[in-house]
């Protein structure tokens, strides 16, 4: 990531097919201080509070899990089917702290594991760098993950006397796959995860932006019976990035180290007390206030976004299959129902280097795919998205790839 | 913190001497309006920003290391005579991510160990518990550090296979023990951290708090020739604990794991892209409009706090030598010369079971020192603070204070 800014930094002409960034028209500045606002009405109004309690609501230390936890449950009621307990809701600042905390409370041993389908998102290998968890890919396939190779790679990891503590998934338009499971493997995924005993980490930032309603498919929280999913969640996309609000479901039990069974949410309460406090309830009111202004669902407040990234990547997939048409070259590209990736798929290997070439010479950015699997495997795919770039600098920037993919193939 | 939290809530007439929070009655909901806008026109009239790049600048993703560094480099050349280059700070999500951060990057190897002055602030144990880096307690003094124990702790770590890499220090007012370390002790400090190889962690929350000016003294980072202090800066106390914003100055230059040599705050920033990828530009945009209101001085702007906290000391700590004028009853106090804690030494054994006896029986809440020392250590000692509490109510929770531990003393 800090190498891709710093490119981008160098060549500020080159069009970015790289950030995964939401769209931006629809930032108003004003709309902070109405979402302030909104929320701090909603304390007094609804809530009670006194102007006393407002001020050291939004000034204050304040409660570890949160202050919008309530907000955050009705969101996933309405939006997602999914109804629990706001005590089990930790809200984190952004979904990269969600991931630490979850990884920090499941790595309580040298031989604590955790799996993820590769190519996988690489927040989530840094949170495992941080707490020194190994992670070990598990294969993808045309439906997000292969789920035989799931079950060996559990397998093996026991027979090398490794504990598999979870298994980290993003079923909906992945980053940086693009792919989303079906219902049947969403259902086979939980009755794995439920037999084998590990937790499913679902990453959801994506799910509210399908093609059409009916490529939405239900999130595997709202299919889990047995509390083996837990839930990360994201604002970046559907809120903003810059309130850096994300949060954590946790409605599993535990038992802590003195033995007392509680609620996982509260045992990554106790670790996020010790890493940040707790998320700025200034920043917390900003988000509240817009699920508050639009009664706490976000599915008809994104229709606009949703509108442009779907475009956006018709214009994109439709402009790939049109520059290269003959897959007996060797060039592919996927064609995802949603979100804001779509891969490409080259008979020649993918790197940094490469990057910086097409910055230079070519005046386009994309994403290497290698950043997403172990290091050192070579890959050969890129990564291009849709989310902050117009129809037609989409149209340039697939020119000015397929000016440099055809060079390479040519040998230049 | 958890269990005090859950105490207040169960005996909400108790006074508490207990929270070490800033005082709320200079907290103005509308000033976080006006602080968003102060910044916001910053960035257009003195950074030339466009309307464009300041909404992207609030609601976008942003620099790892902060958007308000110049900002807190303009402050601490104004408020403590320190001068450093901008880029040497990270700007993190309170005090509290800074702590972590450095201790991330600090524990290397399972040897790597830290040192600090027992009593020692709980939020930097336990952010040595998340790193899992043994913490080696260092004898206190009347003038906050024993620094003849400070030597042997470092030879015995050494001889004993470990390596002790930082030393931290709050030399201002410390939290909890309210001791302040005198100009010679900084320098001998300083002497010993350079010729040992050790770096200080200095962390300086109530520094602005003296009770007279001439008690104010210059910060081990002002005193630094040799980049061996790095700075922890937080905003809690100087503008409000709800923005979350606090900040590490690292101007170390340390070579990373695969050779190149670069700035600590650097490494740092890399730590803080796995663990909350970047402070809230809204909640560090409040805290750069309060700066930038005070010409980014924060001394004259916390002339209120600190008249309130002055007067609300000489009143806890004249109720005590009232209540117990009589040394010989072993019961004994400090007097600090600013900040917010008071330490009381009892001749019996303090912890929480003896708290809750006190709220429930007594109506007063304060501080079990126990919990800034090892675990398991039996500690005679009470932290009250006099932070967010009225004249009245010291005297009312002395009182109450007063017959907890005459009852204690008459064996009741």
């Amino acid at each position: 990531m800090n190498f891709l800014n710093e490119i981008s930094h160098r060549y500020p002409d080159a069009i970015s097919l790289a950030a995964g960034r939401p769209a931006e028209q629809f930032f108003q500045t004003d709309s902070i201080e109405r979402y302030l606002r909104r929320f701090c009405l909603h304390l007094e109004q609804d809530l009670g509070y006194s102007e006393e309690e407002v001020r050291r609501t939004l000034f204050q230390y304040g409660r570890t899990k949160g202050i919008v936890h309530h907000l955050i449950a009705a969101n996933l009621a309405l939006d997602e089917g999914v109804f629990i307990d706001p005590e089990s809701i930790v809200v984190t600042v952004g979904c990269q702290e969600a991931m630490y905390l979850v990884l920090r409370a499941l790595r309580t041993a040298a031989s604590d594991v955790l799996l993820t389908v590769a190519p996988t998102y690489v927040g989530l290998t840094g949170a495992a760098r941080l707490v020194e968890m190994p992670v070990l890919p598990v294969a993808s396939s045309r439906g997000g993950v292969d789920l035989d190779d799931l079950l060996r790679q559990i397998r093996q990891a026991r027979a090398a006397g490794l504990r598999p503590r979870a298994c980290y998934v993003m079923p909906d338009f992945a980053n940086p796959s693009g792919v989303s499971m079906d219902l049947a493997d969403r259902r086979r995924l939980l009755a794995i995860a439920a037999a084998e005993g590990i937790l499913l980490l679902e990453d959801n930032p994506y799910g509210l932006f399908p093609h059409t309603d009916s490529q939405r498919q239900p999130t595997l929280k709202s299919l889990d019976e047995q509390r083996t999913v837990v839930y990360l969640g994201s604002f970046a996309k559907t809120a903003m990035p810059g309130a850096r609000v994300g949060y954590v479901v946790a409605d599993q039990s535990v038992v802590d180290s003195s033995g007392r069974t509680g609620l996982l949410a509260d045992q990554l309460s106790k670790i996020k007390s010790m890493l940040t406090v707790n998320t700025s309830p200034i920043a917390q009111a900003v988000v509240g206030g817009k699920l508050l202004e639009n009664g706490c669902s976000l599915l008809a407040a994104t229709e606009g976004e949703r509108a442009v990234y779907t475009d956006n990547m018709r214009v994109m997939v439709e402009g790939l299959a049109a520059r290269f048409p003959d897959v007996e070259g060797g060039v592919g590209h996927n064609a995802p129902t949603g979100g804001f990736f779509v891969v490409v798929t080259v008979p020649f290997r993918v790197d940094d280097a490469l990057l910086e070439r097409s910055a230079a010479d070519y005046g386009v950015l994309w994403t290497s795919m290698h950043h997403f699997y172990e290091p050192g495997m070579p890959v050969n795919a890129i990564r291009l998205s849709c989310s902050t770039v117009t129809p037609q600098q989409i149209e340039t920037g697939l020119d000015r790839l397929a000016r440099l993919i055809n060079d390479q193939l040519r040998g230049r």
